[in-house]
């Protein structure tokens, strides 16, 4: 029987889900500014009701962004602490393959356009397939970019969802989704309960890594550090 | 023998500390923007030198700020992280404070203003004591304030010592300190190594908190949602 804890801090929702086998509980509340309050005691209370010590878990996933800067660290934070201390594998999951993979069960899609609001005029988006197992695979990498530059070439097919927060923060790029897939985009924040089919999977694979190499994923900071 | 391990991102410097008995070691590296990937790695290595595992700790201090926000959010998120897995007390400690110890530590001094940078001209700074044992305490609270309302009335007597990082970012308030305490202010970054006497102390005194209550204190934020 599995148990993995996931946490996830990447956007304004705060948020934390415990698998024990086929049983999954989850908390989540839209706090923005409030994380490092909210995040260890939803861990608790979930461990808690389920009568689990961290040390019982099987490995901690988190959400490793792209996302808010402050927010990332809090939940990769508590993972890198939660893994050295509990000596359990850590697993850093895409808060873009999240949001696709909470919209691909949600809407029994196969194709999804996951785009985050990045501040500062820019987007995180990424583009991702259901594979024959049911977990979404990024079809070339996740982006950063100014609105106009998301590509939409693909959303001719109508078999496209769109979810995330961009489009609340960039109404061009909800117009031109929608022109470009007859869709509304969905209005989604990333949640620690959507990262549970993705990091059973990374788990299966063998893709769990030590406490010190559970990293953020910023996007931006490596473009920065790049020019 | 007690066992302390003290974590602190609370400025550009990235300091891990390790007490077993009376042996301490530390690690230490000035490193803006890599925190989150430091930390970690310096905190096992120094458990692994020691051959102690985090459930053979005593405690987890954190320099709990005043701070750099996204800082403070990862130091007190592995410790969060480490308390809840390890089932161990986390102790927040002022990195004003472990400024203070340390300075008068370094100094022997008796008195000290300890200031950092807060960013959008401001400073966070505090008036600390050392008491009968030698550990530092705060004379009033710790403040955030424009660096012209930094109080020195109190350094008429030389006896003050004024150390931290505000001094490099105010060059006003450098020449205000040299002026009342005829002393060059002494620049210097808040490190794990000088929570350990703090931390040892509030371990001792019954102070050690719960995983879900280890939170940073930002001061700023604090004002903000008073007004």
């Amino acid at each position: 029987m599995m148990h993995i804890l996931t946490l996830d801090t990447s956007t304004e929702q705060c948020s934390c889900a415990l698998l024990c086998g086929t049983d999954i509980q989850a908390r989540s509340e839209w706090a923005p500014r409030r994380h490092a309050e909210l995040l260890l005691p939803m861990a608790e209370a979930l461990l808690a009701e389920a009568g689990l010590t961290p040390r019982q878990l099987d490995a901690v996933a988190f959400g490793r962004g792209p996302g808010s800067f402050t927010g990332l660290r809090i939940a990769c934070g508590v993972a890198q602490g939660v893994a050295l201390a509990a000596d359990i594998p850590a697993l850093p999951i895409s808060s873009l393959a999240a949001l696709a993979q909470a919209a691909v069960q949600e809407f029994d899609g196969e194709q999804v356009l996951a785009a985050l609001d990045a501040r500062m005029a820019e987007v995180y988006w990424g583009r991702f397939t259901r594979n024959a197992q049911g977990i979404v695979e990024v079809q070339d990498e996740e982006h950063l970019s100014l609105p106009e530059a998301v590509d939409l070439a693909a959303f001719s097919s109508s078999q496209w969802l769109a979810v995330g927060t961009a489009w609340a923060a960039y109404p061009a790029l909800a117009k031109r989704v929608q022109q470009a897939s007859g869709q509304v985009p969905v209005l989604r924040y990333s949640q620690a309960e959507a990262l549970l089919p993705l990091a059973t999977t990374a788990l299966q694979q063998g893709l769990g890594v030590t406490a010190a190499q559970a990293l953020p994923v910023y996007l931006r900071n490596q473009v920065t550090h790049r020019i």
